[in-house]
């Protein structure tokens, strides 16, 4: 345990932490796994949960996909092992519009990822030292093709549906795409078929801000002494997604001008005075320091910015032309990084060939992050969507 | 002169560099100037540039406000002792809508910017050394005091018109609110009458990024071999800001998904490889650390953190009413870091006094920026809104 005052070096699982709810399943034990950047990883190690049980046919899988700094744990309390409750807790459990009661429900940590999954903070199997800096490049069709692997391992042939939202929506698209026959619905939530330059724009702002924290060391920091890692550069890289993922009017609503450190309130003249907005992004800064890695949230941040469906594949249509999958888009009206536009033209891609296919849109000021805050919107759509899956009739 | 590889430690104007077209103003040599932050300069320097000729009875002087990075210089090429052609030259010069041939045009750099007038990188008057971590907290009132005492000096008792736009139009709107018997009549482009939350927080994480920075030394870096400056820092900083000056619509028909690197162009799975988006970033990052000083990036977006035309005068409402100044408030569809709401909210609050007030949109893609890349929309509707005022017809 390090000092509550000493931010940790790397706030990933490692090998030897409490599981908690993590099941592991460990592949390319035999055969090298080949990545879109040309080269291979070996003993490839996939984190995941799973709620409820599989029918006898494997006809009730549903797979969950997370979103950037998410985890397997998607439903849940926090506790030993899971820093965090899960991401989609009131979306996911008996009862609930992913019903556990009815449904098998997986949800992996994807490959980069740093709660279980290789990602670069695990050994690297040569020498059990932290791969580092000699973490290749993954892509959202990496992460899939990892998960294809696990399915197979559950005897699952086809997914009831595969659903994420914001990087879990990239995946759940790659799904289709990839494996048409293996996907009977698709639900993909705040999300696109190719990132945007401003999208990008974002990103990279994140990993330059990394890159720039000294401490970072150029990706091998991992035995640094507490308090000495690169938390600082991934706070702020997490700043501007954090903004990114809210709106201005609630930014407004919630914080207005007020100020932070009232104990210093008269120091409103002070370079380093902050406003309670400030305080708010450092907290959520710290907080993901704490539970994340710096080095995965470039992996997984750069496997954002490659997110192209149409990447290899002649068109954007041509690519779209191979879900066979009927569709749930979800849009959030007030989204500024994933605007609504874009799940209105997955819609449309999906629908133009005959696919049944429905667009929904949250109606929420709460910007991109409506996907996780909002469950009471999604959650009745969710529900009828998935139980029509279930009856075949879509 | 440094390497052209080397970036410089600051891009700041220093004495003894050509004065290009800039005229100096120095006040406080006999009395203190008190700033809002309850300190005082003295001796303080502002550089100005003019065109035209001051009427006899001194009724036809036009004040420009520069935005964050702008200077005096806000029409002529570039040149000597210029880095950079004239932030407006479309929009002000003989027969401009901002006509030379009629109108005294003023134009001073802010106090706390790096061209020319007082600010951290200019000559503590105690020492001769730069004031880096010394310089104060300076606020856009105080800006507008600076530019009052420049007034006097050149014998001019009210402004034609005060006009700004982003950082621009909060000093006119302060001209307004503190000097109503000085601005005959306003124009206010992109800009609001409060910082929200949400420009806050990207100010902060612009802040952030250069104190990330080892090489800003806290402030004081000023004697720093060329390229031990914190280039990096500003850069990134600046990065943040230009994504939100412009749009994602039109950052994804100049970008798209473009790579960059083209020597490199088989690299594209590789973390540093760039989009062109992100090239242009780092461009754009790169063009300002060698013309900017990062401290004067600190000082003056704290001050655009600090401004709120409501602080100390009872409410928002109150301010306002002391406005008597027939004004012209912009705004542009696309703002994403302005938006649009905020103009309409200062013609309103304007014009529900029963002061002539009108608001006008541009109808542009380009964002925030459209204020400076839209000379086209915005020209007749300022050349017309200037001329009535000349003609006293508001």
């Amino acid at each position: 345990m390090t000092s509550p005052d000493l931010l940790p070096v790397t706030g990933a699982w490692q090998p030897g932490d409490d599981p908690g709810n993590r099941q592991f399943f460990t592949h390319a034990t035999d055969r090298r796994f080949a990545l879109d950047a040309g080269v291979a990883l070996r003993d490839v190690v996939v984190a995941y949960e799973t709620w409820g049980h599989l029918d006898a046919d494997a006809s009730n899988a549903v797979l969950l996909c997370h979103a950037w700094t998410g985890d397997s744990h998607a439903a849940g309390a926090a506790g030993r092992g899971h820093p965090t409750e899960g991401w989609w807790d009131d979306m996911v459990g008996p009862g609930r519009p992913v019903d556990t009661d009815r449904y098998f429900v997986v949800c992996a940590n994807v490959l980069g990822g740093c709660q279980g999954s290789t990602g670069p903070a695990s050994p690297h199997p040569d020498d059990g030292r932290p791969y580092g800096s000699r973490f290749p490049v993954v892509t959202i069709r990496d992460m899939v093709r990892s998960q294809a692997r696990l399915m197979e391992s559950l005897g699952i042939r086809r997914w009831l549906a595969v659903v994420g939202g914001s990087m879990g929506g990239m995946q759940a698209l790659e799904w289709a795409v990839m494996y048409p026959r293996r996907v009977r619905s698709l639900v993909a939530v705040a999300t696109c078929m190719q990132a945007t330059a401003q999208q990008i724009a974002w990103g990279a702002i994140g990993r330059r801000a990394i890159r720039l924290d000294p401490k970072w060391r150029g990706g091998d920091y991992y035995e640094a002494d507490p308090g000495d890692g690169p938390g600082e550069g991934l706070e702020i890289a997490r700043m501007v997604a954090q903004v990114t993922f809210r709106s201005d009017n609630v930014f407004t609503d919630r914080f207005g001008r007020e100020l932070a450190d009232t104990a210093r309130v008269g120091d409103t003249f002070d370079m380093w005075q902050r406003f309670e907005v400030e305080r708010y992004l450092e907290h959520h800064g710290d907080k993901l320091v704490r539970r994340f890695d710096a080095n995965s949230y470039l992996s997984i941040g750069k496997a954002m910015d490659l997110h192209d469906v149409a990447r290899g594949r002649g068109s954007l249509e041509r690519a779209m032309a191979r879900v066979v999958a009927p569709t749930m888009s979800v849009g959030i009206w007030s989204d500024m990084l994933y605007p609504a536009y874009q799940q209105q033209q997955i819609h449309e891609a999906i629908a133009t060939r005959g696919v049944p296919s429905e667009y929904v849109e949250i109606d929420s000021p709460h910007g991109h992050d409506a996907f996780l805050i909002n469950g009471d919107q999604l959650a009745a759509p969710l529900e009828r969507f998935l139980g029509r899956a279930a009856k075949a009739d879509l």
